[in-house]
């Protein structure tokens, strides 16, 4: 089973990372460009098979590890 | 409209920092992680509202911006 792990800045928390590719964005000529934010993305192999167990150990991860949950969100999608 | 943009890795090229967070994990006591990948996620808001030109000048951006196509996949999804 694999864990598609998303962790994003909560709303209101400054990203600068974001707003600076939003400007190279507006300088290489993209006009439409508003608010850019980045976040992480990280894809995790797991030998178990039951899923509901699979989503627990991955939230775990995310609260132990993977995020930063003051002021991170994570989203948690498994597949088969 | 807003474009969510995937970027990983290719196949074959090493990923030191996915092999960090997959010893980390295992040294937590999550003995099922295997193979750990990271990405980056990027939202990015458009003023534009057409899909297919939006499309286009996504893909310009991960091409001459966002991602390095040497060794890095890049995937676009759009939303209303």
């Amino acid at each position: 089973m694999k864990a598609l792990v998303h962790i994003t800045l909560k709303k209101g928390v400054l990203d600068p990372q974001g707003k600076a590719i939003g400007h190279a964005l507006l300088g290489l000529g993209f006009p439409s460009v508003g608010d850019v934010r980045q976040g992480k993305f990280i894809e995790i192999e797991l030998a178990e098979t039951d899923e509901s167990r699979a989503r627990d150990a991955v939230k775990q991860m995310c609260e132990r590890l993977l995020a930063n949950t003051v002021i991170e969100n994570y989203a948690i999608e498994l597949r088969p």
